[in-house]
């Protein structure tokens, strides 16, 4: 809320990093270079936007050593600048610094709106939201802030120091770890899509599997996260998925992996560590995708991947009318490779 | 809630247009052309549809002065038409009329179970739903409707006579501008997906951005706007967006652009005015893509447009067979393309 | 809650089959072949999986009579089996059954932080959840449970034993029928998306219709089925929908059709019944799709469907480098085709 400056000492102080000219400059706000004025400060990570310090009127870039010299004596104010080995590390630290500075501090305590069972188990510390339901056997820990209108289910267990944003539902008998982040309108625990056809249509599997969630996790807003049908859907340590994500029954994330919004991983696949899925990429269900994957968005993965590396598929878009001729071309493409063969065989 | 009828002078007192034939015609529902009854109304625009003119049973039909002798004459009955020059826009304002005179009108005042803090400022007429709950700080401007569920976080503004659903969650400092429309489960300011990478995984990225959407946007279901990194994210007038879309932190949208269900707009990218982007199509972050832009539904965008017109590039579907042979040869394209060449030099 | 055991024989009381061998065996969890222990009953419905017979330690296996002896001298312990003709079908009772056993039952009843209108309608056994909404004119058939902070607004129906999950939103005028599972953040009844142009920007088309769906219907988690511009959007019986599914307005879909999560059907687009519809697979507005057509994942629908079958339609992926030359000539497939007729002519 506090919209008032901070001295560039106190930022050097709190987060490190060595300091070039003016420890009297105060700073009120975070900036990108081009939009920047002389009470911003700035960082410069990708060499490529090097030309920008020339221009820019922020009064001190964070920068790696090599562009020290350059970001120290840049146009004609000579404004400061942080050097530290890994600029945009170094801003993600500033932007926590600066939230914490200037974000309301989480109020203890249970609104007294909430619904709350005597059944449940609330650690130290904790905050629980307007109108959120806590069931039976629920379990809170020390920190973990509950937003308005969440349900957390009988059962389910919230980490210490994680926090659910307004309209989180944690279904019965899943859990998540320390320090997540579960942004709103998240379903944790649905029931994932299964049944059995019978001559009287779909007959419903129960899914009997839970969610289980590791620690450091961020989901993003209205993403899903179903059950298992006899075992747990798992999402590892580390993991960071971003808005309106599909992660079917008994799929498996690894460590560190990250996904784009939109995706959908189906039932019972198995990704790896230290992946990254682009946006709106989906895969089909029971497979197995090795650690260090990469792959681009809008992609259809239908099969195993063993090695690392990148991968694609999708349509390369194009003015439409020429895309009309491609793509109805693009259905005769099998006949076109027996006609070259053909030719080349005369 | 009145289903009593509505004379057709009533109706072009309030709409204008030119009757011909039967003022004392009385409406009981707007239908299409084909489930007309004869008491209801209906309207032509496309005038590929003009043949359902000799068999529709309809008592009114709204057309185009082009139409209006074939309309006025039409089948055994000869019932009423009203010309209009655009029947179109004049059937989506007779929709407008309709359900003003049948819907329940807006009860305003606060609902007793609604948690709303002293320190929110409520214009005149507002009416707050049921289990709402409005932070310190928000300001709810005159004739507002904020449905059962909301949360409206502190200092957050939602503007003259704009209508949320229930259960729209509007985050801390963001604003929507007069005459919106949000649906439920809209989610607008969640945090965009930032963060860096370290040898200890991800970092997180405080978003201290917010989200600004102007005057006259609808937002459809369970919708997400994410807010920016560090300046905001930005919906101008008139924008329309349908259920299930994706915005990422940082991007904007341009007056009046449409953009059909499921899509996503990835970070920081900018999309022009007047355009329109189809079901489920995708445009990576980054991107300035200019007015008047067309994108045919499931394409995805990689690159700049920087001129107006229309752009496709969804793979074309046929029946599995045939598609299995041509995926499978669309991997040896490139291969094929060199096999023409060498045949060409020969 | 009950993690006691089960005998086999009251489960061959309760659900049928042929048990050969341990009516004396209990049971304490159901599990996958390759998981179980000595405590647990697997179905094994696909014989390419026969081999794990051998292997599996599980105490109990259900199988087709074809199996049946190899089932029952599996291994070195020879564990029990249950012969039924339909292995998979049974699995799904038996977790059913499951649930039943182990899940708490209803409580019927009106949750006292719940809004219920005097004007709504209860039926026998209702269960309303904490903080649910319930307007008036609403009816909610007997046994059916409404689950924390639904909303349910005025003069809609839900049927006989339906469930309805934490935060569903049934909008006015739609109905549910009997025994559906509705999943959190599913939002019925939003507006379609309908807009007529005028020089002044979009003019909306207010949505006049409802949403019906049929009995035995399922929908996922933060699905969205759009009210109908004048007629209604219909879901008929015995549809299955996943998650984060875009069901535009006027939209029917037939019987026993089954829909992966991800995908949309757009406006006035009607799907037969006994249809699969892969994962992020669309369907674009306008279109009729006859009963049992099978659409693989990722398909774009571009024309209507005349024949029952299997249409498929996505790039297929491959490794990244090998993309982007096949990609690129994509672009100039239809001129590759030219050339090759140029040499066909030599």
């Amino acid at each position: 809320m506090s919209s008032t400056t901070v001295a560039l000492s106190d930022l050097i102080a709190a987060l490190g990093g060595d300091l070039l000219g003016g420890s009297d400059i105060r700073i009120a706000a975070i900036a990108p270079l081009d939009e920047a004025d002389e009470h911003s400060i700035c960082f410069l990570a990708n060499p490529r936007y090097q030309a920008q310090l020339a221009t820019t009127r922020a009064a001190c870039v964070i920068v790696a050593p090599t562009l020290a010299e350059a970001a120290a004596n840049r146009g004609s104010s000579g404004g400061a600048a942080i050097v530290t080995p890994e600029p945009y590390l170094y801003f993600a630290r500033l932007t926590q610094w600066w939230a914490a500075r200037t974000r309301p501090a989480a109020q203890a305590g249970v609104h007294a709106s909430a619904v709350v069972s005597p059944d449940a188990e609330l650690g130290e510390g904790v905050e629980i939201g307007p109108l959120a339901v806590i069931e039976a056997g629920a379990v809170i820990g020390d920190g973990a802030r509950i937003g308005a209108h969440c349900v957390i289910e009988r059962d389910a267990i919230v980490g210490e120091g994680t926090r659910l944003a307004p309209r989180v539902v944690l279904g019965y008998g899943c859990r998540i770890g320390a320090r997540g982040i579960v942004h709103s309108g998240v379903v944790i625990g649905a029931d994932g899509f299964g049944f059995a056809p019978s001559k009287q249509g779909y007959v419903k599997i129960e899914q009997l599997g839970n969610v289980t969630i590791g620690d450091d996790v961020e989901i993003g807003a209205n993403t899903c996260i179903d059950r298992g049908a006899l075992s747990d859907t798992v999402i590892e340590d580390g993991v960071k998925l971003d808005n309106l994500i599909q992660i079917a029954h008994n799929v498996r994330i690894g460590r560190n992996t990250a996904m784009a919004g939109c995706g959908a991983i189906a039932g019972s696949t198995t990704v790896g560590a230290n992946c990254t899925i682009g946006g709106a990429a989906n895969i089909i269900g029971h497979l197995n995708i090795v650690d260090g994957v990469h792959i681009t968005a809008c992609t259809l993965v239908t099969r195993d991947i063993t090695q690392p590396g990148a991968y694609s598929g999708a349509y390369p878009f194009e003015e439409n009318s020429s895309w009309q001729k491609n793509a109805a071309t693009l259905r005769q493409l099998h006949s076109l490779r027996e006609r070259v063969r053909a030719l080349e065989k005369k």
